[in-house]
């Protein structure tokens, strides 16, 4: 093999990837990463190769890291100290979901639920679990019930003083549930709550489920795993748990805003089970937001490991003979593959980290306990932009993985090059939290609300404000690739909105329920609205943030990014735009698909570069194929060599075998 | 849990499930699958359940299972027996295809080469072979080439009347090579033949690697196996082989048409490489009609669960309360997602048994040894389809798994649901004989050859004569679909080759080499062209077979089946129908669409009918949501009910650990 090219590559770049990476991030993130990442690295129990472990074993190896990073004490709450959760989340997502999913379930799902729905009552429960004393899972979810969350069974019962649980069928029986299969000694369980003899609806109660000496589970209550499941997640402990008239005390009701009294009577200060729900409709964003950043690394990944190894692998060239080959990153349609993810991760990120200021600030004034309209219309818009941003980054990502596998051929498809691994990672994702097109309902349902509503839309975060006025179809193109998809997006978005909102209106007129009428509206129509809308906002976003950007070689370079991603994801809308009459004639197709070739050949010089800018440490990548120092067929050897010469022990069985057949064949 | 539903919804099916299969399979087809599956399930050899095996556990299985089939004695020659040969391989595929692949490799790929580039020099060896006294593989890809397999670095020098192997390089080191890493006693490898200080480029040998007691390799090899793959693939010992000045006897090469004499001379009876290759252009399709047919079974596999479990699945209703709960089967977006794949399970299994037919002549033809321009444009027409077709049939079958996956929530992660698992088998299909974009280039190749030539096309299966006359763009839908779908899959190909040939001759006028013209006009270009030529084919095909059918009722059935398999194919060509013209306005689309949903629609009362009448076996299925029971909850739970209560090892370290936080704590 020739040396390696990619340094050749790296220099075609027209800036410092450093600073690039400096101005995406913040310095700060880059710095804090930089140290988690030392940090793991000076810790054996974070050495990692390409060995696949059985379920016994990655769950062990899970629970030794995860004790490392409780010992640390570096994980903290999110809003006593942002920029550091912020650091150690990524780094430990990007290394690991299952030992970031077990650290999270705890903190953020399992003490979050504790901390919102409790009260003065369990501050003594809170404070074990900041401290780590106890651990604790989360269980919602039920074998008959995902995304109806409103009607699971299990029952909670008001009986002499305590609660009773019980699981009444099948379906009823919790499952899913991070920590739990071995760990959790606590768990936040969701049960319809029956006081004397009144269903009172979903409520969430915090249960002790096991000793924390011998971890057998207490009276009524059976617990197991879920078996076995792909990538990453084979490490987490799934877990399902029965009830049978486990009986728990009364304090188990996280009570803010309710309770029973002593003399078994339920008291509520919510007006209904709406306002109770209502509350919590943008905290359901925090989970969201997380699942776009994953969506966001999915590509990073991809595109990393792909693109460097696309300038390893050199295969056809102008001329017959080896030395004439070159690297398969030269042709165009490679390019065409990779580079739209290779923008998508860079443009997903600046997105979701502006996502995440504006979702804080509309934090602080939920926990402030702010009351107002606008903050109503606030928490409404992230719901429908997290809703819809999450398919949307989920999506990019697992598809973005997927290509890079392909492009990477065969050797693609070893282990060691990780990107299997890491679809398998990132393949939840897509239903986490709610199936992608079931949550993308969210996003329309808003916006379909919105054209009912009279008067001006107008929304905190002003995603919603060009659907005020209808926007012109296509005149013409202009220098700016992204001004001109913004443009396309607001029409179809307008275009969609209507055709789904009086489509939506027929339906209800022929006497069709608004249950059958939501559904028979989502092929072609809500769904590709929630979607324009989405992106819509994706792309105006990053603009607005590359408009800000002070060092004119950096702000051109993502200039190019942003454009690519414009084009890109605009391409996929092409025949729904000529549906809705943006324009018309082959001619507006025709340079819109040559505006993003144009798009993909801008990108190339600055590819590795750009690669750099977004690759984890090779640490964490672990991939052969995506090393930085652009050496895949060596690191690919290098681990082919530990397989010299292995003689399983059935191989003496082989022998026998074709013995017996060849004496056999010559009697 | 309710009871199952899958019976009503059974019942709503216009006809008898059995009586299609025997038409679409043929009657003799799915008694003789029938017979083969009984076999399988009376040896404990091939019982199976949903545990993950380890890469040596999952070997050693392969191994035994393997042993089993040898000794049925049921693997044959396909030209001897091919309905025999079609049973066993389909059920065998379907099964498992790591232990499929280890039967194939030896007999249909290795042993193939043997015997077609070998002479009565191996007669002994092929013997051998038959018998299974040895077992074989076959090296042709090396680290640094894949798809360029002529530029394949290892050499074989003649040397003092014996042949001398050498890997020059890493790069040259053989690779992926089924049956290598442990088993293989011979091998084929193809190598540059130098005689006399001259190459005289690519050849095949057959070298022995082992001796056969010890399983040791000879002198001058070193052999290894590639490390852990993806699901079945784990099982298949792909392995890697190095040469240093490895000496074997003449008679390795496999002298069919050339030769080496005792004293050293290379002769030849071809008179180019190109005649050479000319002759292996359409025996290539062996393989590529065999990958079609995965590309069919992972739509199978992804239909019958998605579907099955679609019915046992209820959530959101038109009213509240779970007992107005509705299997999620009924909305209209889960139908959209899931039976596109059915109909194209069942038209890529029609396609896929027209062309094995139509091929089965053509080899016939080779083997009798003849040599015409007809034939000779038969295998330019075989090498083009085969190579469009594999493409589409494998990218169709791994989007089906995803979307299935995706479509049955988070349960359909779980190991039990094998869609991920099934996923990772099919995924290299994309990548097998030749990157899926890679190959597509043969196709639009040759169709750009037949613009560029001279005469009317007229080409033996008459896939490209309709591109003798200009095709009339859109007036109107008729009352089929098929052929609105046809006339407009006739209009694209015809115009995507006049605008990529012209595109390609304006290249080639600026001063770009073929090699540059040929890279620059694949995106948008010759690979869309490639994909329309194929799908027009493969609904014609199919499109014929219906209108043989003689029961009415079930002409009605296929007819629903390929009215949507053509909508759904045609939809995703909707943009480049309006950039080359064949229609403008937004109503065209919106008809298009409308035709399309309402295609879904009219499949639906069939689907549960259909899923049975394509369904493997539920022991070949093996898995606990797509049960033919429909009970897939009671399986679910089942499985989960072997997990109960365990505790693996580190849970006491687990408690110790809290209980020192907790003392900690209280210092």
């Amino acid at each position: 093999m020739s040396a390696p090219l990619i340094d050749k590559y790296r220099k075609m770049a027209s800036f410092d990837w450093k600073k690039l990476k400096a101005v995406v991030e913040g310095e700060e993130h880059v710095r804090l990463k930089a140290e988690v990442v030392a940090k793991m690295k000076s810790e054996p129990i974070f050495h990692r190769d390409y060995r696949v472990l059985s379920r016994e074993e990655q769950r062990e190896v899970v629970h030794q890291r995860w004790k490392k990073i409780v010992e640390w004490g570096l994980f903290k709450d999110p809003y006593s100290d942002l920029e550091n959760f912020k650091a150690l989340t990524e780094t430990l997502e990007a290394y690991d979901q299952g030992t970031s999913a077990r650290l999270f379930l705890h903190g953020n799902v399992f003490g979050a639920a504790v901390k919102s729905m409790g009260t003065e009552r369990h501050k003594e429960l809170v404070e074990k679990i900041e401290n780590n004393e106890i651990v604790g899972a989360f269980c919602l979810t039920e074998i008959g019930h995902g995304s109806n969350t409103a009607e699971v069974q299990t029952t909670a019962t008001f009986d002499d003083g305590q609660l009773v649980f019980n699981c009444p069928s099948i379906g009823a029986i919790k499952c899913w549930a991070g920590n739990l299969s071995h760990s959790a000694t606590h768990v936040v369980v969701y049960a319809q709550l029956h006081v004397g003899g009144k269903n009172e609806g979903l409520h969430g109660f915090v249960i002790q489920v096991r000793c924390p000496k011998t971890f057998q589970t207490f009276p009524g209550i059976t617990i197991g795993d879920m078996g076995s499941k792909p990538g990453c997640w084979q490490g987490v402990e799934n877990g399902w748990m029965e009830f049978k008239n486990h009986r728990a005390p009364l304090s188990a009701l996280l009570n803010k805003g309710c309770d029973i009294t002593p003399d078994g009577k339920y008291v509520t200060s919510f007006k209904s089970a709406s306002e109770k729900q209502s509350v919590s409709l943008g905290t359901l964003s925090v989970g969201r937001l997380g699942i776009i950043a994953k969506g966001m690394m999915a590509c990073t990944f991809a595109s990393t490991i792909a693109i460097r190894y696309s300038v390893a692998r050199r295969q056809f060239g102008p001329e017959k003979g080896a030395e004439n080959e070159i690297p398969v990153l030269e042709y165009p349609l490679q390019q065409y593959r990779l580079f739209p993810y290779l923008s998508a991760a860079i443009c997903i990120r600046i997105f979701q980290k502006t996502f995440v200021e504006k979702f804080t600030e509309y934090m602080m004034r939920v926990m402030v306990g702010e009351k107002s309209e606008e903050l109503s219309e606030f928490s409404k818009e992230v719901h429908a932009l997290s809703s819809g941003a999450k398919p949307v980054a989920t999506w990019l990502g697992v598809e973005s993985l997927g290509e890079a596998r392909k492009a990477c051929g065969g050797h693609g498809f070893l282990h060691m090059s990780r990107l299997n691994t890491l679809r398998d990672d990132n393949d939840p994702s897509q239903t986490f939290e709610g199936e992608n097109f079931m949550i993308l309902q969210q996003t329309s349902n808003i916006l379909l609300g919105k054209v009912a509503s009279i008067g001006l839309i107008n929304t905190p975060m002003s995603t919603m404000t060009f659907l005020n006025s209808k926007p012109s179809k296509f005149s013409s193109w202009t220098s700016d690739p992204v001004n001109d998809a913004l443009s396309a997006y607001r029409y179809l978005t307008y275009h969609l909105l209507q055709t789904t909102s009086s489509e939506a209106n027929k339906l209800k007129q022929s006497g069709k329920n608004s249950f059958e009428v939501r559904n028979e509206i989502q092929v072609h129509r809500a769904v590709n609205l929630s979607i324009a809308y989405t992106e819509h906002t994706m792309i105006d976003w990053v603009q607005k943030f590359v408009e800000d950007v002070e060092d004119v070689t950096l702000k051109g370079v993502l200039q190019k990014v942003l454009n690519l991603f414009s084009l890109f994801l605009l391409e996929r809308h092409l025949a729904t735009l000529y549906i809705t009459g943006y324009a018309s004639g082959g001619k507006f197709g025709e340079e819109l698909r040559e505006k993003l070739r144009k798009a993909v050949a801008d990108v190339k010089p600055e590819s590795m570069a750009l690669v750099d800018s977004i690759a984890p440490d090779d640490f964490i990548l672990n991939s052969a194929l995506g090393a930085s120092d652009g050496k895949a067929y060596d690191h690919i050897m290098e681990e082919f060599r530990k397989y010299t010469n292995e003689q399983p022990r059935w191989v003496c069985d082989l022998a026998q075998f074709l013995q017996k057949r060849s004496q056999s064949s010559k009697l």
